[in-house]
């Protein structure tokens, strides 16, 4: 059975502009290959309502799993829960759980809960609290779509508590070789072996290190003996 | 009149998975920010014909340009360049002028052009090379795509020579303004200030750093006078 797949949303103007360099799709690309499911397509779009909402409804519909980095703190700028909630027609408010999660983590402050921060426990119909251990205004699924935070410790946080209510596929294995050699040396061999292993995704990476050309060669399947003959047959083909 | 749209493509299964961190994606949005171009999307697509071919046309309909990223190469999973031209309907050959660089640039280095670095001169139909000072194999431009290498620094040089040529709109002015304190607590006066400016681009972005909030706000606008007249208003509703 193939594994599932997933997809992610990064939203945010700071990271178009360059201010900002996204770090959470890195962590969640990691996590969820680790986990056995497929990161398929990342997307990311501006603070903008009507992208956010479309982004939303075609990766929904695309993909097993789709998770949203960003957009759900307390300033104007914040807009990506009534946009998640706006792609699956449905209402959202404040809601007595969220609230009551962020009250008493200002109360523990000496902070109060404004309207702004209020902001946070909006909640579309039907969704599921995702816990935030840091700084409680909570993420949410709904549909198949997790919508988490941007801030690297919050959205980690968030992650590593849904990741275990996903059902992974077998997890997927992964060799790799370094060959100090052009990739357009290895290029006719390597695809010679990729094509006697079609179940098994081999991929060249050309690096250039203190003027010498290389390239790592990277094996990922999920079958085990699969991964280990063809690294066989690879050390073979390209000898230290 | 708005400044001109971008879009971004980066191709490849070894962000998806994890084993690699786009280093593209930053390097783009700030060289296009300052240039007066709107990155406006982002998407990463594996190594998949379909995936590649969609992303092609939905983003080349949708924004004045698209820049790739990746899957350039001589192996057999560099597959950019005839999905390419599958999205746009074109034929995709070896081209003479592609070739003769490729060729001068391996005698040079005593290598031979082989078959599969002979894959790296196929040009879709009516593109234009771009230049590759680096490795020599061309980028190109076919209608509104320019399709670029994923290595970072052969990316950067090709951006560099394609940056001239493109008309950028009135570059983008920033400024920015450090507040400790917690972002629901200048949230209010923040969206405030926002809905006075609507020409203006007010973004909130939260940090965390020794154990005390605060929010880089940031003010952008291609209109210096209003740029400065909204962070002297800051300046006074967020006092050092």
């Amino acid at each position: 059975m193939p594994n599932p797949t997933a997809a992610m949303l990064v939203i945010g103007d700071e990271i178009l502009s360059g201010r900002t360099r996204d770090a959470n799709m890195n962590h969640l690309a990691k996590e969820l290959t680790s986990h056995g499911i497929a990161l398929t397509e990342v997307r990311v779009v501006s603070d903008d309502a009507e992208a956010i909402t479309k982004a939303v409804q075609a990766l929904s519909a695309a993909y097993d799993h789709v998770f949203t980095s960003g957009g759900i703190g307390p300033t104007h700028d914040d807009i990506t829960a009534e946009n998640v909630a706006r792609a699956f027609d449905r209402p959202i408010s404040v809601r007595d759980d969220a609230r009551a999660a962020l009250q008493s983590h200002y109360d523990r402050q000496g902070l109060e809960l404004n309207e702004a921060r209020l902001r946070m426990a909006r909640i579309p119909d039907g969704a599921t609290l995702i816990d935030n251990p840091i700084s409680a205004a909570p993420g949410f699924l709904i549909e198949n779509v997790y919508v988490m935070a941007g801030v690297p410790s919050i959205f980690n946080a968030m992650l590593a508590g849904v990741l275990p209510t996903l059902t992974g596929g077998a997890p997927v294995l992964s060799q790799s070789l370094q060959v100090f050699r052009g990739e357009g040396d290895i290029a006719g061999p390597l695809g010679d072996l990729a094509a006697r292993y079609p179940d098994l995704s081999i991929g060249s990476y050309p690096f250039q290190r203190d003027g010498v050309f290389g390239a790592q060669i990277v094996v990922r399947g999920q079958d085990g003996a699969q991964v280990d003959a063809a690294m066989a047959e690879l050390n073979r083909t390209f000898p230290a």
